[in-house]
């Protein structure tokens, strides 16, 4: 009979910080408590660059999205000089949000309220009938830090953002290049959520110790090997484990004949912007994520002389993850709505001029992601509800739950950054 | 780039209280935080007068209404003499909500559980089965203040009342007299909920900065010069603002002949029971808030030589307005429900004889304000969702915004006197 | 005019547990409280025994239900060797919940999300891909405390059980243990979910002072007298208390003539384990809960040579009661979900071999207590209401609410052994 913690033993989020022991899942207020939730998006997601949005969502001058991350909403729109920037969506008088659609485009950036009028570049150009000493330069909207690497569009709420950010896009830019993500269209946008803490939705992204018998459509074309090694592959896994080996063995072939770089680089948790890259073949045809392995979109994403590419995997911390094929590429952004709550957004890629219908269809598109999503809902859920309970105790990782891991030591770190932070500002003043 | 405040800056109310700077709008916390919610319904609504019905709601002996403020709710009934009484409707046994619907007419007040059973002027009257020692005299009904005011209702739920309500009555009494509210009945009344602070609702309610482009159903009948003055007048609104001076020329002498009292009166934030009152020129016909300015109603509330009385404006601090024309009028309150939600009543009043159909269209009668407030429902929603962001800062009141400014002086005020009691009783135990 | 307590007068849950008087409804945040809904379920329902199902709801091998307790979730499984065992819900891996059906049935306990394999004795049978070290006895699922007594399944949450329950189950299985619950079945369940606290659903549940107008479809089988006395009778409950004495006199004989137990015990605020238990006569036919007084179920539970053995109710704190007619048992239980939201839990038991359509009709089986349940959720509501007000002021319990009284005592004696073990805990370390 184990004794369940009673509540005069409950710590303040510094102390729970501090004992974290590692090889184990975080205690149960990290996950469930709504100290931690203000926390992390405090000190996580209103501090690190986050993947927003796709190059694809915003063609033209003018063209916009709005973004949610935790209580901000950033307008992300193509200036008229092609630039992306980013800004606040809160009208300097008298606070109203701004852009209430999740997409469009416009000319001027208009708060509906009183009519103020300012440019995609956030000036002020008009507001009716102020008094005479009124400056409009001391009312551009507030800007967001914004930045794009190969057709991805990256923010980061912070203001002086985390410095390594450039070093880690010089280091993937050469894997998504060829990919060519500047020319792609949008097919579909899927925005599931998921009742579960960020984190679990993140640590389940981050392991496929669950995938044997939880991703039935996925397993056609995804090595369910993903994690193991030889020491400690299940023996129901070796069929799978030779198959993958001689996939490996051809791809390596391909990308070093394409001059793909291929290799993995793993710095999840060793750095302020933490990431993984690796280009890996895929099982079954080899060509996407589809029921049977081959290609869902006719047009290729860049000339390539095979679609027999496997799979660019880029995760990068706190909160997304790509896959990018041959024929298309898929992005994955998990966002927090709620202690229990996390939007988990996914997108689908595909070049500008496939055409619906014929060089695609939607359904083989989105089918293996879709379910996959729709599976690891119910897995993130069931894990949150259980860690609500009192008698939840954190469990050790497993050796095939190293990045499961990585993410945590990743985010523990990033608190106790913040921590150290706030110290400093509290004995400054 | 300007930084957003981290939350190791987060302020206590009486902080912000006293930070606050004149001129802008509020910080954050006022309109979004539990805390504020808190302090709103215990300084403002529990200790101030509110209008809460008018008499037209309960013509007869046994007619009652139920108010709910925040936590409580409220019995206003006509007692047997003809008085109006307000009660907490609670029962004085074991606390059960003895009333449960809106409206209606009892002999007694009679509490459903236990059958408790009180007169309408609180006393109780009969409890079942009780010990020997039971004295009924020491539960009656906890009563609460109330006053009517040429037909509509008022209730105070402090112990002791602010004390200026006589003056501000017997000011504004001669104003609102003459439209023999006390004979009216009720052809309507709707409530909405918005999804916003109460504060943006007031906010909202008093600038016409917003209706240029926001109201077009208002703009028929109602000037949208309201608030301009000759020197910051846009020079679109020339054309109406000329047709206002001719229009209020007119209707000074009409007032004049009739000895109606027109002349503003604003006393919104330099006394507890702040109000405004004035009687202005509509646009159109000038006779009422229809699509043409057109009356709505045949019969008018009193006998009056014409139709073209503009419109009587009596704003209250702190969430309450009027318009009373020739042929109807038109009562609003707002109430928080929670910081994010605000009920706004309206209720329209005509003659008790006027005949729906005959008299009047109910569609007619209600159609401006029920679009406006609609309207007014979109705005308040974006305000407090741009406010809700870490990036919103407060921002300048312009010109026009002269009564925004009053209330949200009248407001801060309130809450120092109140915070200045606190500590008094803090300071006595 | 009575003052409203002000915010500032606001106080502890300890101040207010320290200063509650006897006799008297307690104070608004014992039952609209957040602070007192985790102190309810910490020092009530994750320290006592509580009833959670009849063993009729697992009669085989590896059948199971799952029970929630505020946060805990809760697996009960009929083991091999046919023990009744306990279990917190919770996997030992990551935390993920593993049952999440309400019942069913097992051959082992295996978590969906890695394939977790628990046994039903709760040891950790498999768990894929470890490394070397790991020692599966590590990992058990956590146990919880359970006993079984005449039928009924009890749980207790702490880690040391009061140690009274032993005693409390020797007084109370001879009045059970002649109804043969165990060798019952489940007639149907209904959940019903009571918009107040837990404690005005125990409130309501020992009194019967409102049974007089609002139970209708009680009151045929049901003597409306229960807790008067001849002192403080009523007038128009004389009729049935003559009657009720009448049966109560011929009951008696029946029961000795049977060697049915049948004296009241009530030891409600004077033990740890707090129960009422009693056999009594029913009004109408005297058999059963039905509409005229007469079995509901043709096949009885043991082989009684009458039908006419009333009811025995058993009452146990904090949140159960249980009545066993000669036709079938109805239980009862209270689960708080919010300060706001109580679930009751209703089953009704018949004989295993009872058949439905020829032995019972179900409608006629559960619908005094159906009806019944609807109407104390009203009241429960309305009670939660009124309190809800600052108004609210704690009411005189009278007479006949000597249980309800005695319910709150031995709740408030619960809170403050809790506080002086926290205290204690705190001294320690």
């Amino acid at each position: 009979m184990n004794a369940v913690t009673p509540a005069a033993e409950v710590r303040a989020p510094a102390d729970l910080i501090a004992r974290r022991p590692l090889g184990q899942s975080l205690e149960a207020p990290f996950y469930v408590g709504e100290e931690f939730f203000g926390l992390d998006i405090e000190a996580v997601f209103a501090r690190h660059w986050l993947f927003v949005a796709a190059e694809a969502e915003l063609p033209e001058p003018g063209d916009y999205v709005t973004v949610t991350i935790g209580p901000y909403s950033v307008i992300v729109v193509r200036d008229d000089d092609e630039d992306v920037r980013a800004f606040h969506n809160v009208c300097r008088h008298r606070g109203a949000r701004i852009l209430n659609e999740e997409r469009g485009s416009v000319g001027n950036i208009v708060c509906g309220y009183h009519r103020w009028t300012y440019g995609v570049d956030g000036r002020l150009l008009h507001a009716e009938s102020q008094a005479p000493g009124f400056d409009p330069k001391c009312f551009s909207l507030r800007s967001v830090h914004v930045r794009t690497v190969a057709g991805l569009v990256f923010l980061c709420l912070a203001e002086t953002p985390p410095d390594d950010f450039d070093e880690v896009a010089a280091r993937v830019e050469p894997y998504l290049a060829p990919h060519n993500l500047g020319k792609a269209k949008v097919a579909t946008q899927i925005d599931l959520v998921e009742n579960g803490n960020w984190k679990l939705t993140m640590e389940n992204n981050r392991e496929c110790y669950h995938c044997a018998g939880g991703h039935p459509e996925l397993q056609a074309c995804y090595f369910p090997t993903y994690g193991y090694e030889e020491h400690n592959l299940p023996p129901t896994l070796r069929p799978a484990y030779e198959r993958y080996l001689q996939a490996d063995a051809d791809a390596r072939t391909t990308y070093e004949s394409l001059g793909l770089p291929y290799a993995a680089i793993e710095e999840l948790d060793t750095r302020t912007t933490g990431f993984r890259v690796q280009r890996e073949p895929l099982d079954g045809a080899g060509e996407s994520y589809t029921q049977d392995g081959t290609a869902a979109c006719k047009r290729p994403l860049a000339d390539f002389p095979t679609a027999r590419l496997g799979r660019l995997s880029l995760h990068l911390q706190p909160n997304s993850w790509f896959h990018l094929m041959a024929d298309h590429a898929v992005t994955f952004t998990a966002i927090p709505l709620a202690p229990d709550r996390t939007l988990v957004r996914t997108t689908w890629l595909v070049h500008a001029d496939a055409v619906e219908g014929s060089d695609y269809d939607l359904d083989t598109l989105t089918k293996v992601w879709k379910a996959t999503n729709d599976q690891d809902a119910v897995f993130v859920a069931r894990a949150h509800q259980g860690i609500s309970s009192p008698a939840y105790l954190p469990g050790p990782y497993g050796p095939t739950e190293e990045q499961v891991e990585a993410f945590v030591n990743w985010y523990v770190t990033r608190l106790k950054e913040h921590l150290a932070h706030l110290s400093h500002l509290e004995r400054q003043r």
